[in-house]
């Protein structure tokens, strides 16, 4: 089978960045099959680029992935190339979170690299296109079948930046969560995985409490009246709030990383 | 040759939709190839869909032909695949009209299976990413040779959705068309196809009447002045109207649907 | 390995007119593997594609390199595919100066043919979508093996456009460059590229005098403070200049293709 690079960045499709970062992989492992992931991420949002790759990954083969968002690039950040210890997944992206949450996902790291002097980089790299002179050329040299002893020099892996998300919990019977991302419609994303609301008890038609708003958690939109807040799960499996044709956020006045009580009505 | 997967949606590019899609075909059917028709039709536009997939597809090769715009997921609408009378094509999404006119134009359907409870589809799948989770995997598995008798259970082609569309025909000397498409210019898409061109005697330097509009039947914009009212083909070799620099869609007030009568001057 | 074809077009991604193209190469030329380069070169602008078609193409191996921003197709421009001096790269496109900076980068066309009338292009083509009819089925079969001379009628290589492009030299040891685009942001891409960068002497850390604006040649935007006008090389080790959170367009009151004289300060 193809080696498969899976690459996902905060790029945008309007300029060629995406496309010369394809150029460098299809010449430096010609054999290596290449996915996007999306190239959608807003500019220099770490934390977005993070929850989408945390979230995306568990669908594509294991194989090399590549992320790149990265506002500090140029600066003191490091760079680096890591294997988790499920399913051994090379990541390959700036030290600043980024890819904390997805190797978190398989195990955490079990190596990790340094590649900021990596000897597989492009020659006289560009101050700022990290992507196409550092990161994809790695990534397709890992994809090509070397080592990250190859890639760079090792890192303790306890050395790699965490990102400091919220977790939500149970308190008192009372589902402690968080909002971690709005939707342009108002939809609030909370920090609530398919293991923690099973263990929360709340089901599909229960009456709940959100704060202190009443709400149904129901499969999806057209289940409540226009105007009223429901709880539902959204396209992979978390807790999310809406308003039927309404705003969510709007609705209970809330900001990024707000703390949201759901608790049964 | 690798077995091939077409895929178009309303998705867009902003997200990691598609992306997610890509993975799960390329875990299922790792030899499968995967190329993008577009996923920039309108949000939950099914006709746009339906009509951007028919005149696409006899551009592609045969092979497992995925389409997902689907207002309905969740709800009571059918999921099938199906197999086309010409060419073997297969074909995979929503029993929403959207794969209709593709599969006229190859024939008819000669088979079809509902896949909503496919013992191919992913486990635990959520309540609206159909895509991911019921579509790609039925298409990935089919490009990788399992049959539709293994997708789903049958389903009598008759009881496909079809999807009510106008249809040009020749009345006394006059072409009767119908406005089945306005893009941002106010350019009209018209429901005659090449063949009843032919038939209608219309011929490009003919003088003809629109409605009650005089117009001229000319290859490309810039052969009528500004303001003037003229009949073309578009890049699919259908009818369409345009006002050179202005919208023809103004100019003859007219709405989606509309009847729209040409005959010649 | 499979042959490459490259695609680069001011197409957009909203339509299908991209993967269309992609269908059609798919088809006459199974085995390649397409890579876009970009389709959001803004509508209609040769310039700015050729000069992303020249710094992207490098990076990319040596393939068939598929260029389409046309706006006078169906009009008298020639239609073109062409074999570079070095590299045996070969391009495909309207010989509307599109191809010719790219073209110059690896040494002039050596061999050119006349595609217009090619006996490779699709039957009964579109009058305006030569991107799918003629561009995109030449690339494939070129791809797939035939030669130059099957593709077209042989053409003179110095009757090919040129483009007409301002070039930044030494003067009296000022380098006399001009501003031959800009971004969203104000920041003004240059026409120095790193040679002749190297032959002015200039480095960073140099105080610069810019017009009659001092400067500094420094590595990225947050080395000057803001407000302040500085000079750095961009992604693709071009010179350009910026200001720290405003606009150099503005600070230096130029329209595109003006004249820009630095100095040692």
């Amino acid at each position: 089978m193809a080696p498969l690079v899976t690459f996902l960045s905060d790029y945008g499709l309007e300029d060629d960045f995406v496309g010369v970062c394809h150029g460098v992989i299809a010449r430096l492992a010609p054999e290596a099959r290449v996915i996007d992931v999306t190239h959608g991420i807003p500019r220099h949002d770490v934390r977005t680029g993070a929850l989408v790759l945390r979230r995306a990954l568990p669908y594509f083969p294991a194989g090399v992935h590549l992320a790149v968002v990265d506002p500090e690039v140029g600066g003191e950040r490091r760079a680096v190339a890591l294997r988790t210890a499920e399913e051994d997944r090379i990541l390959v992206g700036p030290d600043n979170g980024l890819l904390a949450p997805a190797a978190e996902h398989f195990g955490g790291a079990v190596e990790a690299v340094d590649i900021a002097a990596s000897p597989l980089k492009l020659e006289r790299p560009a101050y700022t296109f990290h992507g196409r002179d550092l990161f994809a050329p790695v990534a397709a040299h890992l994809a090509g079948g070397a080592t990250l002893a190859e890639a760079g020099a090792p890192v303790e892996v306890r050395a790699l930046r965490t990102l400091a998300l919220p977790r939500a919990q149970l308190r008192d019977g009372v589902l402690v969560a968080h909002a971690i991302g709005f939707d342009r419609f108002g939809n609030v994303a909370l920090d609530v995985e398919p293991e923690e609301l099973r263990a929360s008890g709340l089901a599909v038609g229960h009456r709940v409490r959100v704060n202190d708003q009443d709400a149904q958690y129901v499969h999806t939109f057209v289940d409540v009246p226009p105007g009223e807040l429901l709880l539902y799960e959204d396209a992979y499996c978390a807790l999310a709030l809406a308003v039927n044709r309404g705003s969510a956020a709007g609705h209970l006045g809330i900001d990024l990383d707000a703390e949201i009580r759901i608790r049964p009505a």
